[in-house]
């Protein structure tokens, strides 16, 4: 509930994005659940005639005084008996008596809160399925750009940066899946009345329920979900698991992008205004180049794992209506959406923009002098000398090349005893070079990418757009 | 990883179930992993012909030293180099070098949590199919059980306590659809070798990826997922909305059997020896009932959303191998399923053994003294009163019967000026009596009853059992 | 972060009290800051005489365009940059030279942190106080109020209802105590330059960092802070705790006042206008009266531990500047003591206004029909039967008494073969009576009960009032 | 609660160190709490002569049956009442009725938490204070040892190395005030009785109460804390902060460790056996030197927020003692202070042994071509050129120099419009030369580690040893 998307001293950081969750967007989304509860009473014959478009011509957020609501909400613990009260006011006596007929106030936090998530989810989508597209463009543009693949912060042996951009895509691509199934399935309707009977609605209470489902384009559950919160969390669980992806991929880059790695930078844009200068630069340290966006994402998502643990914890809620778990939920259920949100909204512009230094990569690669590839180098002289003195040798060699700090072939080649031993296995300075490459020690590199985007293309063929 | 399932001082409250995650568990499922692995070079023709049964035959917890192997664990921050050359000192030289041959140690780490995760799933599953169950019976015997709604801890209007139980079988069949999805869909290998390109393998580590799925019964996943660490938030997440909607139930059963209450108490069971005394029963305070097992389903189900939260937090990881926030996520996945698993099992006893108690239900619904149907009297004024002055009419009489502590009834037809204007009104004290009978306002339970039973039979019949 | 104090739709319930937050708090606060740090610098001869007054003049937040500042903060990652712009085009060249000399962007966003917390715990403090001072009240009123004491939710033995008061004054005194020490002692300033050097101000450093402490009313450090984490973790644990004491005693109102309970009920405050009704009160269930301040606190502290989480796991800051993790502790630290200072203003309001229905207290309390005190009777009979003839005189007694739902007395006088062991035992009906008079089986409740008072006193004498 | 210190198959990672939290240790601490009751009991008169030192003989956990204990709490939901009736079993008579008298499960339970907590707090600060020294002594070696420092991860302006471990040292130094003001505070003795009136011994209680504290070296609460549990988020807290500042230490280790960076190193220790390599090492991939020791910090310490959460959640309890609250306490609690004291173990062996590889720190911090000293070089133009235009020729300067990737000397001498304007200014080579010696822009490096090492001297001399 931190104010108009985007907006105020932090918006732009930590509420980016078009996924609105501020209390703008509340008060509307409960006017909405009123107005379509309107509709639907009219649709079953429990309101007059035109009830429902009188409603719903006048559920109208900026018609309202959100403060005012916010201060009776204080009585009642909930701003929605005072939005009964000012709603009904707006009408003709009829169609104010259809208001909020059958209903609690928790049915209409609860459809709203689902409203809310709907609008969010679809904001997230668009902005991760940007986000997925430039890594599918990076994946496929950098299929054959070597670098190292680095295990503990540690360089380990070659991969390319076209893979780290597939396992990125694969990453957002799973997280939209998720999210899409969440979207489609467990954003449902709640509508039960006092205490989950619709008892005020006699016999009409189920068929109200599915017309106001179909009136808020939700789906009808099994039974009214006042207390079982199960799909609280599955749509944060949904929304932090595309945060923890996008908190993956922020943290590389970060760690890309360091000074002495320098392998990726970021994009720059330039500031709102003349003399604000550039993203990421530093008038006073020339040679920065913040890497903005990374930072921002990691700012959001760290924020996630809390507010899904709260949400989680506030599932535990008593009998028929929770005394507190249930508030609980309001701000950080618009917190982790909103988070959530806008590092996908930073993430789809750090992929997009992000610059690729092919060869920093390669230097780096190039760096570790050929340790790296010794395992296939003691392969290329195992058929000669036999597996256990082919390694023998390599780890020999190995040892005085780390201790040298001399490149792994010079040491092979140039130290004469061990020169001697490669020779007599009838292996040549080439061969060894060519077992010192890279680009030949990368097994499944090029299969992975081609079945990261496959996938990719796959999912875009049945996602919405 | 706290020692066998249900041993220990505390393991028969927070390790019951079947879902065994102690150190002997793990141990057998990285061996299982290993096992696997040597089987499928063996059938991708990497591994000779045999070994595959070699390694299997020796891959047996109890000839391994745990206490050794979890101090080499030391060295390399992981129990798998120590384990790889016990497993090969076990073996004779060829097969031997089947050993963990392409694989690293994240890869049957990774596996090992994976198969972890399926004996659990199914544990928590079996348990929470006989809560299901339980909840089932409930409802449809309590059909028709009166007993008072209550929202934020007050008595609101009826209900019945076959809708109680009801809602609590919806959402456990929520969670049990949730954890077969993950279970069926989100359990996947992992094989990536040192960073995921399985280049020590050349061309041959699809195919043995492929056959180690099948080998493990787990999914093949698109990429390897070493640092894509989404699928293990999904598995905590779905354990944690079964564990949250346990904490409801075991909730609702701690506000029922309150002294005051009284509604519901837990089924008794005796002590594992004489002298033990039952469960829940206290000799010092004989009137003592102890709600024992949802004492303990909330000591359980309370430890799950902080871990849930630290497993979402450590899925930023770097690279090709995260240093630090893959280690940080073996304890508290073995614990939250662990945790899940013992909520579930405590879960189906409690459901299986609960005592209702229908005479204090409806004892308690009456003791509002009619207000919770005063809205229904209101109604039955309104076509001779008008909508307005009925319901004021009957505001009057229940300020009243507030103040006196009477009944709604006695103050309508008592007090002369009220019962005279209900009298005029053409309604008769049966009539007044008709609409104060709670059993005439329960609206959709019946309904929201079968649909529940309906939605639970469904399951039932698609559900592996 | 989330606007001002206690406006918009849920501010008056999520961000009661005057612990001020907001965007608007946190842009005065940075630039407090900054005014600080030029009439610093202005002391140690580092600016023009008179720069400090000016900067000083202009640095109002109300003279800055915060969505301009917001917008330019998506450059850097943080609004310090644009704000000391903004702040520089309001001056003359000479005092707009002093401004941000030697800091950097964090220096002023921690500065501002521990300002905005220097208010927030003082408002937290002052609500908590006169909570404090409710429940010592309360506690010395009803001293030698008898009600149940409950375990596991069940009827256990006697308390008063002064001494559930004095328990509440005891946690509220801690807490207090707790905040007063982290208020005096960890509030530091920040400030460290770039990279914690202050080297751009060569030697003076050290001197205007002294300064800085003493213009902005905050400790000055050891070290500059800015990857050192911890005060931040124990402002907010500080602030956690006083949120857990207030959640134990929402739970506690909220539990007593259930219908069945009906000890306690919140006081009634009428709405903001005519017709919003009263706190607490429902048109339609007019026998309900909702604890809605209770229910609030709840909703508030059981948003605390996901944030505390949150900000303890920021502390893992790289290097001389987190590259995240210090942009993801704004939120969490602004809403945290946001939630607990709205917890304390609600606290105060509840104990304040807290009504106690001793009747209600000793009926609840007699409902057990004497089994509390059963092992008290035993003691009685103890001397002439023998303790262990007693006890099982009394376990028989008690079991019938439970079987029958009769009271222990009349099980035990009224049984002839009961009775006759008594008054063979030489114990009359008025000792048994005696002994099954709650008040005598108190223990060392008033001890206690003076044991909080007295602490209490202690404490008011020696914090700021 | 996961078996001995160190045991097991991740014990070596995360239940190294001395903090003894596992089932054993619980068990010894309970009947250490029994004990010092009977000796209490006997002190104020209330246990035959000799009953306590009978106690206390027997109480030894060795002599209890652990498993059949496990088995019995689940009657109850805690081990104490079986624990309880073999203490009993193993006694006289006489000596037998004096067990437990007074006491309810919870004061049981709550002290031996104190007990742990005392002796994990003993242990974790041996450790933070072996650490500390350690860093005290990295801090005084490498006072002028340069380096540059990072913000953001991006290279920003020289530090010294000894200034980075005098910041871990602070770090450190703080955390153990804090857990030596808890330690020495906060430990209190829980005895209350079933509710907290201590009133099955009359008058005796609060005197009983006091001889226990005495007995067991804790503190003398106010009241009973039995739910009231500050205390417990307190010293979780502390624990926490302890961790976090680990957490900082070892994420700095693991990234000046990486390849690139290669300005520090683990050192390493052999494995427990022959044939099981060294620590870090991998025989597969030479050139690597994995920071297991930092990883392995990090495996903890990031597991704890998620633990402290559930610790301040688990602070909402009921009445007088709690429904599931007080029961989800004990496994975290225990798995705070084990991990606390594991990363405290592991983090006294990282430092002691920490390899610095000075001339590579050099060397980074030359890399950037003097850009970090390019403020540094405009002051020393300012003077004659005035402050804007020395600031537009420096920013020119440096804007080539990163576009040429030369150092900004070469451009600022060898450019000549650019050499002319310094050489105009009267500026020689040697005093820009000087200007760029990072050496001479450390600010108040120096005085800082002076201050650190103060503050860790005064600490050594006030604490423990």
């Amino acid at each position: 509930m931190s104010g108009m998307t985007g907006s105020g001293l932090f918006g732009c950081l930590f509420s980016s994005g078009e996924a609105d969750t501020g209390d703008e967007a509340w008060l509307q989304a409960m006017l909405d659940a009123e107005a379509a509860l309107a509709r639907s009473l009219e649709r079953a014959g429990l309101a007059p005639r035109g009830a429902g478009n009188q409603v719903t011509a006048v559920a109208q957020a900026d018609r309202f005084d959100l403060g005012q609501l916010g201060r009776q909400a204080a009585l009642t613990g909930n701003p929605v008996p005072g939005l009964v009260r000012a709603l009904s006011q707006l009408l003709p006596p009829q169609a104010a008596a259809a208001v909020h007929k059958g209903a609690t106030s928790q049915d209409i936090m609860d459809c709203a809160a689902m409203l809310i998530a709907a609008s969010a989810l679809d904001a997230i989508q668009a902005d991760l399925a940007a986000a997925a597209s430039a890594a599918a463009q990076l994946a496929g543009a950098h299929r054959d750009t070597i670098m190292i693949g680095r295990t503990l912060l540690q360089q380990a042996v070659p991969v390319t940066f076209g893979l780290v951009a597939a396992s990125w895509l694969a990453g957002l691509d799973e997280a939209r899946q998720a999210l899409a199934r969440i979207r489609r399935e467990r954003l449902a309707v709640q509508f039960g009345g006092a205490a989950g009977t619709l008892a005020s609605l006699g016999d009409a209470g189920p068929r109200v329920a599915e017309l106001l489902a179909d009136e808020l384009g939700l789906a009808l559950p099994v039974l009214p979900w006042h207390t079982d919160r199960l799909r609280i969390i599955e749509v944060a669980a949904a929304a932090a698991g595309a945060s923890a992806v996008l908190g993956k991929i922020a943290r590389d880059v970060t760690l890309l992008a360091q000074s002495e790695v320098a392998e990726v930078r970021e994009g720059q844009r330039s500031g709102p205004a003349d003399g604000d200068g550039h993203e990421g630069g530093s008038s006073t340290m020339p040679h920065k180049r913040n890497p903005v966006a990374a930072v921002v994402i990691l700012g959001c998502t760290r924020q996630v794992p809390g507010l899904l643990a709260t949400l989680t914890a506030a599932a535990e809620q008593e009998h028929q209506r929770a005394a507190g778990a249930w508030h609980a939920e309001w701000e950080p259920f618009s917190g982790l959406l909103r988070l959530a949100g806008s590092a996908a909204s930073w993430a789809a512009r750090l992929l997009t923009g992000l610059e690729v230094d092919t060869g920093r990569m390669r230097a780096n690669t190039d760096s570790a002098g050929g340790l790296p590839l010794a395992e296939n180098v003691a392969w290329l002289l195992a058929p000669a000398l036999g597996r256990v003195s082919a390694h023998d040798l390599i780890a020999q060699a190995s040892a005085r090349a780390v201790a040298d700090g001399s490149p792994l072939r010079d040491v092979l080649l140039g130290a004469p005893d061990l020169a001697q031993r490669v020779a007599a296995a009838g292996v040549s300075g080439d061969q060894i070079d060519a077992a010192l490459d890279p680009s030949g020690y990368l097994g499944a590199t090029s299969h992975f990418i081609d079945r990261a985007l496959a996938a990719h293309q796959a999912l875009e063929a049945c996602l919405p757009p």
